[in-house]
């Protein structure tokens, strides 16, 4: 067991924590708690390292098995070591060190069936997690991310996102731009969400294609909207004149999986 | 102007920013930063100290007249005392107290043709900001807290709402369940969300009435989901099979507003 902080598992979790240039440098990333480690595991991702204390290898002694069996290695660690790494208030005792995840390589084949997001510099992790939580449970097929968006393996995203991360194909291209323009030139419908000279989302079809939301305080470039299909805007009411940028995704993606009530609903 | 730390207007504003129980004894909030205060004044709110930096004033002339007309008293400080009473990383320079506002009665006249939100126990505040925000840009009419949520004057909270509770009409009865198993039995519709037993809520006309929104953790409650007359839900694909209360929230206030598309729209 590892009580000494200057252990080199300790300082590697550490500095993957806080910095998203050691995390792309080794292309791995972090989980913590029971339900996002074993999340990482059932989802086909094997931790490099299964971080724990002995008190939640007891507690969770089943989800301990599953993990523990995928990692290449365990290290079990006091509870105040524990607590050092931690990037939460109240550890729940169970950690891994995960390997990037090749999915960027399937979203390849975007296809006029399916509904996708692309963020573009998306700057706030809480966001960032929300929104690929509500993508997922939506039922998006892919996400694309700009490359200046904050970093989908930070700590809080992968949190916020209760495990999206995982399962979601997310490509983050090399000039998101050029990306959008390819699509939109080879016949896939792009959107661009935009408060100006656009259509009402509720009167465009918006059930298959690309959806782009941009940054929280500034929206999309002007790039990135023409090169979009078709502009998009959701109508509003208050004095606000704003939703910010998860509430909006949470609304757009919605209409994508064809939330809306279908003619001739009616309270029952 | 004021330049130590231990006057009696940088103590107050402290503690207004950092307890709910001292925002509650005085009647009192804060609103920081250029818009904010604007916000405020314009909504009719009268600030009773408007604090701001020498560097502000001038930087934000035509604000700082309109603030400071609507003030009973303004207050001159230095960068580094603002800097203190701040909640952001790079304060704006602008900050009122403002007396609580007398909201609450207003919502009493619930109606079948108006659409409101009702929240039980919502812990974030920034869950809680997101939501007034989002509240106030769909039209909705009214806003029920219980008082278990977290306070909607807190510095956050005030902030996420970008301005919106200076002009949503807010109420936190004593009791919430009571007030809300009233509003059913007095022909009110009202709709518990909740995953277990409900309808989809597109098969279900919501375009008036109260929505409950439960905590972020455990959902509404028991005694919650008996008061209201229907319970709904939003229909989910992923495995993470949830989405977070403001996500939720976003797509339950949009339906309601009546943002599904119409009968026969078209890709145009």
């Amino acid at each position: 067991m590892i009580t000494a902080k200057d252990n080199d598992t300790v300082k590697r979790v550490t500095k993957l924590s806080k910095s998203a240039a050691f995390r792309k440098k080794c292309g791995q990333f972090l989980a913590e708690g029971v339900r996002l480690c074993k999340d990482g595991v059932v989802s086909g991702a094997a931790p490099e390292v299964f971080v724990y204390t002995a008190e939640s290898k007891n507690k969770y002694s089943e989800e301990f098995e599953l993990i523990a069996q995928a990692s290449s290695r365990i290290c079990e660690v006091s509870a105040d070591i524990f607590a050092k790494m931690s990037d939460t208030k109240s550890p729940q005792g169970f950690l891994c060190v995960f390997n990037m995840l090749d999915k960027q390589k399937n979203i390849g084949r975007i296809n006029n069936r399916g509904i996708y997001l692309a963020c573009e510099r998306l700057q706030d992790p809480s966001n960032l997690g929300t929104i690929l939580r509500t993508a997922e449970a939506l039922g998006v097929d892919g996400v694309i991310l700009s490359d200046d968006c904050c970093d989908v393996y930070s700590p809080k995203v992968v949190r916020g996102s209760m495990g999206a991360v995982f399962r979601l194909m997310i490509n983050i291209p090399d000039n998101f731009v050029e990306y959008i323009k390819e699509l939109t030139q080879s016949g896939i419908i792009t959107f661009a969400s935009t408060p100006r000279d656009a259509l009402d989302v509720t009167e465009v079809d918006v059930t298959s294609g690309v959806m782009l939301i941009g940054n929280e305080g500034s929206g999309l470039s002007t790039e990135a909207i023409n090169a979009c299909k078709y502009r998009v805007m959701i109508p509003m009411k208050g004095r606000a004149e704003s939703l910010n940028a998860s509430a909006a995704a949470s609304i757009l993606l919605w209409e994508m999986a064809g939330g809306h009530a279908p003619a001739g609903s009616s309270r029952s």
